[in-house]
């Protein structure tokens, strides 16, 4: 069966993600993937994670801590920043990144990620990014400026050069209301 | 890591074909899909192969042979007569189908596939597909003729009704010299 876009997405990082490892989630939102990583990187491993919303990282927390994952950093902070925690957690590679792109879901739709942070913070996670890794972003692109952050994501990643990095579409093209696709970054 | 085009189109057969079924081959080409398919669906299994020219017909008989490969009608003529042969061979169900669209590698640029006929094959295949079953298109357009056959498809696939089918698109933006990508529909 064709798998959905964010079993797919979660399929990308089961598949390239170890035990230990580092890895970042770009947009916590109401904390699932943070989760969700906390777990495939295990107790060895962390997860840090970024909003710039207080109730996605209130969310986050909670279910994290419900969940007793205790190896995530839940930074209230833009994604853009992300080199700043590398430094101060002594990061020097990461596993993978997920980022779910769009508005906070229940939240206020006018908080969105925005095409030049989300960017800066791609550009900065392909350089820790390990061989073989894999950024997977989740487009939502149906909210007004999604359109925008989808264009600009497609003519950024589209210009990734190819001898280095993999960047691969995965959608349905057949369903209404713009419904989320994903777009991988492999670095080679 | 990221499936290339190619073996991920093999893999969604391998995931939803079974043994005995009756699968299409649209464009027998160099014959690789062909054989593919003949193993995949064993002794007790068919294909029904299409091409219009001579020279995909003789090459592909030729690589069943060597590969003794004897459970496929290997038949020169367009894939949009399918219900012909359907009707010849008795058969009432598929399985699945593959189809490179563009022209034959190592052949005549100027012999492609058109998207009327690719449209009328498709339209036809999705009436006898099984619940579950997929038609997966490996869409080359980077040569003359290639963008029209794409938009035609795209634009045709993006209508079918999402209550009976998915199609997915999977596909590398990066990459120079317009690579092909899939187009797979799946029969809910």
């Amino acid at each position: 069966m064709l798998k959905r876009v964010i079993s797919y997405a979660h399929e990308l990082m089961e598949t390239t993600v170890n035990p230990g490892e580092t890895v970042v989630d770009g947009t916590c939102g109401n904390g699932k993937d943070t989760l969700f990583l906390g777990k495939l990187v295990g107790q060895t491993g962390h997860v840090v994670g970024f909003d710039i919303q207080a109730d996605a990282i209130a969310n986050t927390k909670a279910l994290l801590e419900q969940e007793e994952v205790k190896n995530a950093h839940v930074i209230h902070d833009g994604h853009e920043h992300v080199e700043h925690y590398f430094k101060k957690y002594k990061v020097e590679s990461i596993g993978g990144a997920i980022f779910n792109l769009g508005y906070l879901p229940g939240s206020d739709k006018s908080v969105i990620t925005t095409p030049t942070t989300t960017i800066q913070a791609i550009d900065t996670l392909v350089a820790y990014l390990k061989k073989g890794g894999l950024i997977v972003l989740v487009v939502y692109h149906g909210h007004p400026g999604g359109d925008t952050e989808r264009d600009a994501l497609f003519n950024h990643l589209s210009k990734l050069e190819q001898r280095q990095f993999n960047v691969l579409q995965y959608g349905f093209i057949n369903q209404k209301n713009s419904p989320p696709f994903i777009l991988a970054i492999e670095k080679k």
